[in-house]
């Protein structure tokens, strides 16, 4: 992702809600990143440790106020503005300068306003014309719509027609604004797109795992997934030619996925080697979990690789989620490494 | 729950995965509760501190014998079994007695074994025959399907055959082994059949704060749901009469259900009142949500009834999952209740 930040001539501004981790994020460090995003306050204040310009890519929450203040007084703090509610909140409470992107709704028609609102558009930027600590610093868009994608064709169009709304945006108000940049976000158009004409900012996140969804919709393959769920053999059921494994729905999250050919799946499993996994296993997946449990179907023949008392590597649907759940990872020498554990 | 299991004459040992909290379980003990469900080793460690009686219902994992014999040398610690390997396994590295119960399908198709599966039972009871550690105590089995009824009267269709299924299990082994029960579970069961001939422990759970799906299989009504999410209001999006909440997949789970109107839906919206919330708030769901952001479609006349700043309850459509997720509770007069929170 850093070498094509660079060919496209980007900041690399990777989303750090799939790791949430210091140690992680180091490794990011080490290629050159400076810049991160975060999706809430309580992560920009965990990062805030050892990093000094973040982006909380979430429409900003003014019930939090004391801990944006406290934020902003440390780092370089860029927040995401939707609402005229929140700005001339901010506008009065703020004791620090923040800088804020007004969230356009690219096409994801989930947060932001629609692209074409230039009328509410103005309206925020009259609120912060005349305030000394709200910058307007561009336009942040994230095309979360490439989720539905099943190929890089359809992730390449989705993405042509999603940047188009944002760049255009940036171009109409750029000669009154001169500094803004336009922020584009999702680790699908960032893995595969070619073009980022106009695009001064990206910030893909599930790349430093990807998961099966990922592979799913082609933004990468499966030998790319670079974490995997460790499940203890509780049961073996020769006669449902199904395996009981310790990992449910508080480890994998119930994200699921619909699988062409065994409908829908919670995640699959890959075949355990000295140093890791490799490939998959094939026709073998997670076709049921609940809180504690997963039913892993392996084919009948398969059945004899299994026992209690081993353990199974399942590769999750999403991995952001799985993460978020299990609060840290084991490296494949066998170090730990700590997330960020909220309270 | 309490006057139900006195009435069928039935000892309840309520399953506390769902609030997962010391204090919550307080309530429990004053209404004269002494024995106790919990999923995980972990949830049995931290119960052990105030109970003495603990039912782990899931297949033991014996890659965690460790925290099994720390747990058998302070509390009364009863495991489940469905497989020799793991018999086997206990009965050598066992240094304190536990009692088991063997894990019985009963038409869940999750663990277990099959209710007509004499033949591996008999097998796991040669191993414990003349082990001095391990002390059978019965059949256990969870009608976990009952999830999937979608009326009061399918659930005491599907409770009669999972119950039949468990009770002719007892009948057969109970000549040689007088003192064994059946232990049986499932909120939506033991809140609605009127018959537990035969059956000796209940082990319901969720009915401590029930939630939308059990409103949708009719094992209670939306006024027994006791518990919500608050969640900030952070955008109002006219156009599309909807509402941004701060309240996504990592707090509320992705746990879906589906709606007879509006399809899949993650939640439903509660009208707050000054001591909590009452009823429904009609043709209001969260349509969507991603990991912090949950997106709620509200009916365009009541758009006037939200702002951003304010806050709005969400019932969730799983309380075990979001209580899981939350790791605390605050009561309607503001004191914070703790739970268990594993690391």
């Amino acid at each position: 992702m850093t070498e094509r930040a660079k060919r496209f001539n980007v900041t690399l501004r990777p989303h750090f809600k799939t790791h949430q981790s210091l140690e992680v994020g180091r490794w990011f460090k080490e290629t050159g990143v400076t810049k991160i995003t975060v999706s809430s306050l309580d992560m920009a204040n965990y990062f805030a440790e050892e990093w000094d310009d973040i982006t909380v890519a979430f429409p900003i929450n003014i019930l939090e106020i004391d801990i944006i203040n406290d934020l902003a007084s440390r780092v370089t703090l860029n927040v995401l503005i939707e609402s005229e509610t929140s700005l001339e909140f901010l506008k009065k409470h703020l004791k620090h300068p923040v800088n804020f992107y007004i969230k356009i709704n690219i096409g994801n028609n989930r947060a932001g306003l629609l692209h074409y609102d230039t009328e509410s558009i103005d309206e925020l930027l009259e609120i912060s014309n005349n305030s000394d600590k709200l910058n307007f610093i561009g336009f942040l868009g994230h095309a979360g719509q490439t989720y539905k994608c099943r190929s890089k064709g359809d992730i390449i169009s989705v993405h042509e027609e999603a940047k188009k709304k944002l760049v255009n945006l940036k171009n109409q108000y750029i000669t009154n604004y001169p500094n803004i940049i336009a922020s584009y976000g999702d680790t699908p158009s960032c893995s595969v797109a070619e073009n980022f004409d106009g695009i001064d900012e990206i910030r893909p996140g599930n790349y430093v795992f990807y998961d099966m969804i990922q592979v799913q919709i082609e933004s990468c393959n499966v030998n790319d997934i670079a974490v995997a769920l460790e499940c203890p053999i509780v049961g073996i059921h020769p006669k449902q030619s199904e395996v009981v494994v310790y990992g449910g729905g508080i480890h994998l999250s119930k994200d699921r996925m619909n699988d062409e050919t065994f409908g829908t799946i919670y995640g699959n499993v890959a075949k355990k080697t000295n140093k890791g996994w490799n490939e998959l296993i094939a026709n073998t997946y997670v076709r049921a979990i609940s809180q504690e449990h997963g039913i892993v179907k392996v084919p009948e023949s398969d059945l004899q690789n299994y026992k209690v008392g081993d353990t199974l590597l399942v590769l999750p649907v999403h991995s952001c989620m799985t993460a978020d759940l299990m609060k840290k990872y084991q490296t494949l020498d066998g170090q730990t490494i700590t997330m960020l554990t909220q309270q």
